[in-house]
């Protein structure tokens, strides 16, 4: 390919805070169309085929069997399982020409198990695997930094079907197995894998496999010492109270205006976490109210949340019709209709403050072992701290880091076999989508260092002063050279200045880079350099598609050297 | 692959009229899911992904740059180019959360000009194409023949700029022949290039690209003589009409219930073409009328009428609102407020019979020349006729038959990049979505006969009586081999009888085929065959991988035979 003939121009300003949506945009990748909704240009569908065909080794690697399931689906698939009902917004629904309802898939759960039910009676066929590589359309509320969450990408999504939960945890392991694969042959070994909330999905065990970044959209614990990874969503709070020698009296006491824990603290020169603090929710459904109790330092994980209830809630909206004493809501003496938890940091606690359920007032000396019914269950409720006690190694070496989700794996058992009727199975789906990713991880200043597995060409040839007659013979030479040999070449051919076409180069982020120059023909040299610094050296003309290749080859044992074995 | 491990069912009853509907579904290829919306099995997903590297090798060799655009738009996009409007419910419209209208992408004009616009500003980039693999939607009213018109499908659309017509028309030349190639590799060269009509897309040249089948939807003009072939829509009516010795006057007779051209020429003892029919169209968009006059034996062509008058139309519903005395209208003596026209069939022709615009009267004698003004313009708007003369050898050889599209080229002109603001450029598009059309031609009675390019395998093993030891080994040991050698096998290790496992092969489709089983084993052999039965011979045991090899090639150097150059 020639840069002069590729569809795309290069850009100089920055255009976004997100580094990979501001250099891909810059490099000529993509176009927006619509709201979380781009065209990609060759460079980037180049890295998106490539991306595809490891996901297809991989899949087939583990037994795998490619299928295609509708983008377009009508209501009645999604109604077997339940999830029409059940699934927000984000699940794009729309008639057709007929009035007929139908949805845009966001996943495809249940036309896998629609496609297997019937044609896989047999227990011979067990295990199976099959898996998709499709586009799929997810409303979401917010797009963001450019492919980073988009409303339209394309998914890679395996369904796998068992006929015991030993099996379905083998198959698992082999999964998780390829999932790293996958990562190492595109470039990114350090994602890591975190234990997750299943959400929508259903099913029990699941991971997610995370790029730490700071502009990651999810929150993970994790803890160096022991090795321990999980979403913020599905971490468990682990907290210590240690008995104060001599359990107060309650008492109530005075505090006027003071209404957030923090005043209230301040006032009585306590700390936060000497005191219970109240936090009210409503149930999506029928906005009735959800109460928790947590350890004034404690914040309340949503998930959690949700999990426990069975049931989408929100943070109250109209709390004046609660009922409830906003402000100085305690535990003690509450006389509510709504439904009241307690987190797990209660117990243990002596001596807190909490709200008195009377304006202006609030307790001290309360001891929840003694002033609360000795019936009284506690949840594990809260979100993990930084610095908080690792529920594995139990040190306190809890971290909390953000990270990019760019796959995910389940558990689902029987969630949607039982619900559409079909006997014999468990079942576990995958996805993938991390173009954007690797560069918001692969990246200087200057533009993109992709990974040589899925760079758009592995090597840029640099023709500077292409009007030059030798310039351009030795640059055409060349590139025929490792184009016959099998590289992808691309030639930069255009008449502009150097500094222009490096700027350029860097954007396209070709992992090899040849610069054939007038000064360097008058050396008998090109000058062969990697995107990321590592190698800069001159080559003899002679020897320089020998060199290239050979370098080709060593960038690409460099990644493969990271992917482990399958299993 | 085994088939033991394979994901699908085949079945023995026929299930449909169609046979590429009935094969593939019997054959375990395909599951429906909705009207027009099917999930792909794993043998039809390997034969998608093998025409999807066709269409991309070729796209690639005319220097087409592959690119996605996305399957849901905005409106706003669809509006630039006024075909927001202007296409009918078959683009599916919906809302998003947001309530902005979008649609599902039927076709990429709008997103390729979008793409294109601004960044490819320079002369030097021209000409350049880009194309994409995606899926598409429309909301078909009839779907129908399972695969064959289905309304959620994959196709192949490519659109090229241009700085001269010259230039556009030069590559129109390559993009004709890439089209040779890519049905000629997937194993159909017998498919025809027609003139098609450019219907919703706009432009003047275009070409479609017709596989002949009983079952096709789409009628076409032929002429064995010349080659001259155009697609029905498309096609010149010429009409020879020898003027007869004598001009009768004009007069009047009494036909009394007589109405149809048919009777009223019975009831006069004359034949069709003496006669001049009245046929009533609407408008679509206002209901107004339209009256064309054509020779009696000569149909309209309402795609020509459609474009001649720049509307789309339906027959009448409404004539008694038309002030029109039905079955009595003629051209003299007429007043209406209906737009009339005139088809070519007319020119020449005298002593004609036509309506007297009276109730159970007819004119004979009825002489165009002489009867109508003089400025009386003659269009043509009549359907070709078997037998009837060609536009092209003027021989009386036309004949008519039936295709089903497999691909559509255009010349857009400045259609698009005028209507959305893009200066220097003209365009052009292609479609191709062929599997169950190559079905459709290549089968017997028993399944589909792949062509090796884009069979799910090259060749199926058939170990019968698995359960027997020595088949088992001989069957592994020539499956690894064959592996190896990079074929792609199918081994049939069920435990199952061969009358079973042979009609299972038949649905396959694989072109080449080894029995393995205790019978030719005692022999020392196995047996090879072909699906098209042009082969079958015995094999000994240790010459199999190379004798299979070596027919695999054979069949594909059959294939290659067929494929023009590339230019």
């Amino acid at each position: 390919m020639k840069v002069s003939q590729l569809l795309g121009e290069r850009y100089k300003d920055r255009v976004a805070d997100i580094e990979s949506q501001n250099l891909m945009t810059r490099g000529g990748y993509m176009k927006q169309v619509g709201n979380g909704i781009y065209s990609l240009l060759p460079p980037a569908t180049r890295i998106q085929r490539k991306i595809e065909r490891i996901l297809r080794e991989e899949m087939d690697l583990i037994d795998g069997q490619e299928v295609l399931f509708p983008v377009a689906m009508p209501a009645a698939l999604w109604q077997s399982s339940g999830r029409w009902d059940s699934i927000g917004s984000e699940l794009l629904r729309f008639k057709d020409r007929s009035g007929a309802d139908m949805c845009l898939g966001m996943t495809h759960e249940e036309a896998a198990v629609h496609m297997a039910n019937n044609i896989a009676g047999t227990y011979q066929k067990y295990p199976f695997m099959i898996y998709q590589i499709q586009t799929k359309f997810r409303d979401e509320p917010r797009a963001r930094g450019g492919l980073i969450r988009v409303r339209e990408f394309t998914m890679k999504d395996a369904y796998s079907f068992h006929t015991s939960q030993a099996d379905l945890e083998r198959y698992y392991d082999r999964c998780y197995r390829a999932y790293e694969r996958i990562y190492a042959r595109a470039g990114i070994p350090e994602v890591i894998a975190v234990k997750s909330d299943s959400g929508m999905m259903g099913g029990k065990v699941s991971h997610e496999f995370m790029l730490l970044t700071d502009i990651g959209e999810d929150t993970l614990v994790i803890c160096p010492e022991c090795g321990y990874r999980a979403n913020m969503e599905a971490a468990e709070c682990i907290v210590r109270n240690e008995a104060d020698a001599v359990q107060k009296p309650l008492e109530t006491v005075y505090t006027g205006e003071a209404k957030t824990i923090e005043d209230v603290c301040t006032l009585l020169g306590s700390k936060a976490e000497k005191s219970c603090k109240a936090v009210v929710y409503q149930r999506n459904a029928d906005d009735s109210f959800v109460l928790i109790f947590t350890r004034g330092d404690i914040e309340v994980n949503e998930t959690k949340l949700t999990n426990y209830l069975k049931a989408a809630v929100h943070p109250a909206v109209d709390i004046e019709n609660a009922n409830l004493c906003a402000g100085n809501i305690g535990p003690v003496g509450l006389a509510t209709k709504a439904t009241v938890l307690f987190d797990r940091s209660l117990v243990g606690a002596t001596n807190l403050i909490c709200g008195a359920n009377k304006e202006a007032y609030h307790l001290t000396g309360f001891n929840p072992a003694r002033d609360l019914p000795a019936d009284t269950v506690y949840v594990d409720l809260g979100k993990a701290q930084a610095g908080g006690e690792c529920p594995s190694c139990h040190k306190h070496s809890i971290q909390i880091r953000r990270g990019i989700e760019v796959g995910n794996i389940f558990q689902l058992g029987r969630r949607y076999t039982e619900a559409m009727g079909m006997t014999y199975d468990d079942e576990n789906g995958n996805r993938v989508n991390p173009m954007a990713s690797v560069c918001e991880e692969k990246h200087d200043q200057y533009g993109p260092i992709w990974p040589i597995t899925i760079a758009p060409w592995e090597v840029e040839i640099c023709a500077l002063r292409a009007d030059n007659a030798e310039v351009k013979a030795e640059a055409s030479q060349l590139y025929d050279a490792l184009d016959r040999a099998g590289a992808e070449v691309l030639l930069d051919d255009r008449a502009v200045s150097a500094g222009f076409m490096f700027s350029d180069a860097d954007l396209f982020g070709c992992p090899v880079r040849v610069i054939v120059s007038p000064k360097t023909l008058g050396r008998g040299v090109v000058e062969l350099a990697t995107r990321d610094k590592s190698v800069k050296e001159d080559v003899a003309l002679a020897d320089a598609p020998a060199r290239v290749l050979a370098l080709i080859q060593e960038l690409k044992d460099q990644v493969w050297a990271k992917v482990p074995e399958s299993i």
